[in-house]
């Protein structure tokens, strides 16, 4: 609270209050839907997703945690719940003890199956249909730019 | 999985995951950088912002988590952590025992002033320095068609 203190400016205060106000409607909306419709959590949901759409349908518990952007030790927490569901299993790495992978099972596969119309469903409604293609497109380029920022900053 | 399914197209799906990585990545690292330098959860950070804007820093526990898009029960054991630690305190209402306030002390308050400036700072540099006023305002603009939106659909 120091006279240094570079404060955001009205409209720089207007745009990042309509982002955090965005991330929590948008995110808790479509959390509720998914669960409500699936019995998914959005973290069992992406962590599916990511799993499918790789060879095997194999992936590190490490890559998973930072394709999600999670502590390593909280993904592996998540990780465990859902092989309980069989959703998924682990698999010890034969040459090197530390390497955990996480596998999708043929029951996480089908509940995907299954919940997918209804999460495309809601996004197409919630996200997609305010927006023309064009600001779909400026939303795009303006989110990746800040994440490109991101991936050069090392703080 | 079916043929009416309307599956996103290739640039629908690229402006979603734009959205859903921007929101992973700068949350997630927002929230390690206040967490590393105040001790606070963004949510911590959040409830004191709240209840800082208002008259008498003082705000229904209800009304809090429909700020911040929580579970009401989520959101009162939040604030019970709070309490704990000092930087809330709650109180009763002494005509109607089902309603429940939360009024922020004076260390929450020197709390959040001491946090503010490097959160601002972190707010800053991911977010508001990467972009143009104008991309700030049509960003703002698109977030708020899809808030109006959802504010309209009740489902």
């Amino acid at each position: 609270m120091t006279e240094t203190t570079p404060w955001l400016t009205d409209p720089e205060q207007h745009a990042w209050r309509s982002f955090i106000r965005l991330h929590h409607k948008l995110i808790g909306r479509l959390s509720r839907e998914v669960q409500a419709e699936s019995g998914m959590s959005t973290t069992d949901y992406g962590v599916l997703v990511s799993l499918t759409e790789v060879p095997d349908g194999k992936l590190r518990v490490l890559e998973l945690a930072k394709a999600l952007e999670w502590e390593k030790s909280r993904m592996s927490h998540h990780i465990d719940r859902m092989a309980k569901r069989g959703l998924v299993v682990r698999e010890d790495c034969p040459t090197d003890r530390r390497v955990a992978f996480v596998v999708v099972t043929p029951e996480g596969r089908e509940t995907l199956a299954a919940a997918a119309p209804h999460h495309v469903a809601a996004v197409r409604r919630l996200f997609i249909d305010p927006l023309t293609q064009e600001e779909l497109d400026a939303f795009a380029k303006i989110s990746n730019r800040i994440l490109e920022r991101m991936e050069e900053d090392s703080t």
